[in-house]
């Protein structure tokens, strides 16, 4: 059953158990680093696109830790079939300091309503900079903020806007827009770089859409220079964008659902 | 003993089990507030400003909880009395989210030997801005890479440059420096309002030093126009640096020293 157990540095304990010592310097100040990871048919997707960004997190805040991507992998392996596991969300929550510690967790599998891509969710914009934005960590707080706030206006995701006026990405997902047929997205150094956003890209060059590695301007989104918007992330694969603040998007979608369905179907190669 | 017991909502709890668990949203997001206070002869000091700042943290992030300054005050108390404490150091810990949890840990008073006083400390530069400063979150991971990069470089603490070239604050302390005899530190939205960095003011006021809310340029530092520099804090009071980066400030400390005699005089008051 998802849920039941956790694993912490490698040994299966009962889930009750994963916590953390709220002494603890390293979770006083959030210095950790996550992966969130999709389990379709017992298989994790990707799961070593994963564990190299975990690993690139750690090389970039510097936290040392002990453990291998092959022991890792292995016990995620381990988790899976602990708990008969078929589908499910698995975390990887890793904190540094003396005494590093390694968490796997499983939960339900993040999954939306199939309305949320027919018609589109909406998202807000929020001014705001994370720091070492190419690293998963648990410096989160704007995010948290950011999209506490969206929900607040019924809205789906929030979108990030840097100094700049130029839209990063989401608090949880990695932000498209088509402008006379090209995709833009952020440049590399400046966001996350997802694991879906590759998937994205690599649609993108099956389905012949050219990619401008280029953030949108939040000044141009408003004065109608973009067309069709989407967000992607692990648990969305590609998700439409209906409206950002009082902006409508509203549309077919076409674009957005046929990277959707490519990035879907790799998920078990 | 200092540290056998711990508080969680109210109830003392053994210390070891002061733990947060892994999967909780505002553990993994920091989406936590909390202070550090100085316990001296059984009395915390300045409480009362301690959890009106708390107060403000909360506010400032929008983290919603049922506990009272009445009730936290009294938990503090009750630590106190439980452990027989007479001197130590005083976190409170505070997680927002569905099911906020409010945490009292007590440990070792953190005080310093005198030669920091009588020599000063290094300290080093970091570029980088706190994400709403006025405000002590979780979100805390810019001050942890800060101060592993000068403990790295044998220095105590690194003080934070913003992208204006503005000394704001140091990872754990507020900043001041003098000129011409006026004692220079950010503006108040710029920093976190320490405590103790009210009490270096009140000292000024004492001592008729004049204070101006003026952030240091970093430049101006580095060119000589700065004499005395030092950090506040509620673990420090006044200490003062001798030396930023590969340039020296040491000095006989005068008027340092004489703010930190003054700040110290007053904790029990």
């Amino acid at each position: 059953m998802i849920g039941r157990h956790a694993i912490r540095n490698g040994a299966v304990i009962p889930s009750e158990e994963a916590t953390v010592p709220v002494t603890s310097r390293a979770v006083q100040y959030g210095f950790s680093t996550y992966e969130s990871i999709r389990v379709v048919n017992a298989h994790p997707v990707h799961l070593g696109d994963h564990l190299e960004r975990l690993a690139r997190s750690c090389e970039g805040i510097a936290l040392v830790h002990p453990f291998t991507e092959e022991q890792i992998a292995g016990w995620v392996a381990d988790l899976i079939a602990c708990d008969g596991i078929d589908e499910a969300t698995i975390r990887i929550q890793l904190y540094g300091g003396e005494e590093p510690l390694l968490f796997i967790l499983a939960s339900k599998i993040l999954s939306y309503p199939s309305s949320y891509y027919s018609d589109g969710v909406g998202a807000t914009t929020y001014s705001g900079e994370r720091l070492i934005p190419s690293c998963k960590t648990g410096n989160l707080l704007l995010n948290y903020m950011a999209l506490a706030d969206a929900n607040q206006q019924g809205c789906f995701e929030a979108l990030l806007v840097n100094r700049h006026g130029h839209i990063l990405e989401g608090t949880r997902s990695n932000f498209f827009a088509f402008r006379e047929g090209v995709l833009h997205t952020a440049p590399d150094d400046e966001v996350l770089l997802g694991i879906t956003r590759e998937q994205v890209i690599r649609a993108c060059g099956v389905l012949g859409i050219s990619v401008a590695y280029e953030a949108v301007q939040v000044e141009d989104l408003f004065s109608g220079c973009y067309d069709e918007l989407f967000i992607s992330a692990t648990s969305m694969a590609a998700m439409p964008l209906k409206s950002v603040d009082s902006m409508s998007f509203i549309g077919s979608y076409e674009r957005t659902l046929a990277i959707k369905t490519l990035v879907r179907s790799w998920e078990l190669v």
